[in-house]
């Protein structure tokens, strides 16, 4: 695959193109932004070689789309309306449903394979894209069985070359399950640090107090509020239910607390230590 | 200060020995603790150079107090029965008032500072105690007014050789406001944890969807219920207001989503961001 072109060349898109040129140093990398900006930094930075548009896609031999999902899903018909009947489409989204319901019945389905990297940090634009980023990462594919057999290989090489791991699953499963992993993390991340901030916001110093701890905490409340917005919205039902099962958790918490119920509470952090045998497999 | 006590040798306590031998080779570590194998193990770690117990206490130049808070409110009153009138004695907590209010009226309260240095991590005891723990870490050190001005002086050159800031903080203060930058995080964590694990507990492999943000969110469900209970306890009131906050705003992220009303998300979210600044100072 010698012509990519990154449609959005962010954290995800710009670390796909180094980690293309590493590995293939005869790779051509065009960029598509809407910002010309966003274009002149990447250029500056290396990341693309070329700036394009979206009708240049006909010269594609990979198209990566990692742009806010709202935008993906209005832009990936016209993406595949303009590709080659060789070139290999795949996506970065962080929800999977809509997206893949956008081109069902579009005459390209099978152009388009729809990935979840999960290598999101919370810093975003092009001067957070890395080198490596994808090294031991999980990459979620979703209805893998739409997508050309040629087309998955080809993909497939790409994955294995800069060191990802391939799980495969259904789009619903998908977004039920990153609900609770990864989409309420980073709403109880933002509301822990509304909550401090609002309570703390005339004693600047009081930040002093906080450790490292905190600062772990509230790292997702870093996090893009343009990528975020769109991702809560397409996967708003099994968000509120993870939503509510955490609010409705902590609400037990401090009615234990309110009880004077700390032999419950200790329980409760024991049984949560659990944790630790999952993280530990997590990179 | 040549004899110094360790009552308690898990990460707080065996990281100051740790840094205390570093910084004065002629210091002798004794090691306190309820259970032999913690001694034992400490040994065997070189963070202590011999056993002890509170008999000993009266040629202690230096006792540093590193056990559960509801533990210190206990033994604190004992441990200064049993010093010296030169002996200074600092306890590491993450609750203030209570261990203050304990030790009022002792004779001796002139003999101890009130300590709480921000460097706790998620793990514990003996094998977590890390060289230059403290090193750039805040320690708040309340009602200084109380302690003689000669054990003051020694207790900051110490501080100051092992590389930690200094602030100064009535008790009341430090209680509320640490329930909001640390406590309240802790909790956040916990039931995250829980509310994941409640739901994905019969999925085990869906946890390689998680990635690093997930993984920092949750990391303070990793810590120690036996030392967070009675932090949860002796600073009841603090830690029930700042969760009554955090879950309020969760309830209120949820019915923007019920509304969809998205571009108050968006708002909430970039509001949220400031957060950056703060996160930034915070090593």
């Amino acid at each position: 695959m010698k012509n990519i072109f990154c449609i959005g060349i962010g954290l995800i898109g710009g670390s796909f193109a180094i980690d293309i040129k590493n590995y293939n140093p005869e790779a051509v990398v065009y960029g598509i932004s809407r910002k010309d900006a966003t274009l002149e930094k990447a250029l500056e930075l290396d990341l693309i070689d070329k700036k394009a548009t979206l009708d240049d896609l006909e010269n594609a031999d990979l198209v990566i789309v990692s742009i806010p999902v709202d935008a993906t899903v209005k832009l990936l018909p016209t993406i595949l309306d303009k590709i080659s009947d060789n070139t290999l489409v795949i996506d970065a989204g962080s929800t999977k449903g809509a997206i893949c319901k956008v081109v069902e019945h579009h005459k390209r389905r099978r152009n388009f394979l729809a990935c979840h990297p999960i290598a999101g940090t919370e810093n975003s634009g092009p001067t957070a894209a890395i080198s490596g980023l994808y090294k031991g990462k999980t990459n979620i594919i979703c209805e893998v069985e739409k997508t050309t057999f040629k087309l998955q290989e080809k993909a497939l090489e790409l994955f294995r070359a800069i060191g990802m791991r391939i799980r495969y699953m259904d789009a619903v499963s998908h977004d039920k399950h990153i609900a609770y992993v990864s989409h309420l993390s980073h709403i109880s991340s933002f509301m822990l640090g509304k909550t401090v901030l609002e309570k703390e916001k005339n004693e600047r110093d009081i930040f002093d107090m906080a450790g490292s701890g905190f600062a772990s905490t509230v790292r997702l409340a870093k996090s893009s509020p343009a990528m975020w917005t769109p991702i809560f919205n397409q996967n708003k039902e099994n968000v509120i239910e993870s939503l509510e099962e955490y609010i409705s958790n902590l609400q037990q918490f401090k009615e234990l607390m309110q009880k004077d119920n700390f032999s419950e509470i200790f329980n409760e952090m024991e049984n949560t230590n659990y944790i630790k045998q999952i993280l530990n497999g997590i990179k």
